[in-house]
């Protein structure tokens, strides 16, 4: 599609679909990978912690039908929030989960995540693929969204490793 | 695709994520249309009721962050269940939602769906997104809910025009 052509689907619609999918392989196995998403204290490490970022709010209820909500801002930035909501659990092998987010009070975006962990050896491929939908021109949300994941899968091998 | 490839993909992986896009023009004006989603009694005519339907319950809280709840069978068979959470909603314009469906107990699929409405003349074009995902050898659940949907949409006409 030209530059053209996707400036005038912008302007016929306020809503931007795109789905992206990422493969990680970790040296550790299933449960451990899975732990890191059903444990509370271990997820907050790795989801939201870091350097420059601080936490307003963070809870955590994982079992299907369960939500996290969590509060935070970089550097003093507009508040971001994300709210998830469990849709499906398989333990050690599946977790579905849809999420929307917010900056300064703005929404920007809902998806529906699938995470998928298949014990390859000793470890585990991680499928994760992430459905979106980024709201009032949000093509450059989208691109970054898959960015930004990837960056978070990094966090999470750090976590897994420790 | 062919057959022998689609089975050995079904192999590889518990879920399957498909997405699809109904547009649908109504004589009634965007307001009228977005009502039929908002208005509890009125969804509930048009998406849970109809001749062979038992309807078990029916809860809705249309609001952004609130869910509906519905469990139903068919003529006696297997009880379905449709649990929604409103991820996004603009009035007379856009509503965003993720829903789980599960039949007999056993967890069938979660989507997240955007609906957008704009006007068109004196009546709407309405854009119906469903970006879905299937477990446990879900082809035919995929294929299936697209036709599904056309349906419902018809009984979404048939009750704007009331």
């Amino acid at each position: 599609m030209s530059k053209t052509n996707e400036a005038a689907a912008l302007d016929q619609t306020s809503v931007i679909h795109s789905t992206f999918t990422l493969e990680r392989t970790f040296p550790q196995p299933p449960k451990k990978v899975f732990q890191a998403f059903a444990d509370k204290e271990t997820k907050r490490r790795w989801l939201i912690e870091g350097e420059g970022w601080n936490i307003h709010a963070y809870d955590a209820d994982f079992r299907i039908g369960g939500s996290d909500a969590s509060r935070f801002d970089y550097k003093g930035g507009p508040e971001l929030t994300n709210d998830t909501q469990y849709q499906d659990i398989v333990a050690d092998q599946r977790i579905v989960f849809s999420y929307r987010m917010t900056m300064g009070g703005k929404p920007l975006s809902a998806s529906l995540v699938t995470v998928e962990f298949t014990a390859s050896g000793k470890g585990t491929v991680m499928t994760y693929t992430e459905q979106g939908a980024y709201f009032d021109g949000g093509m450059e949300a989208a691109k970054g969204r898959e960015e930004g994941t990837r960056w978070l899968m990094d966090r999470l091998a750090a976590e897994v490793a420790r």
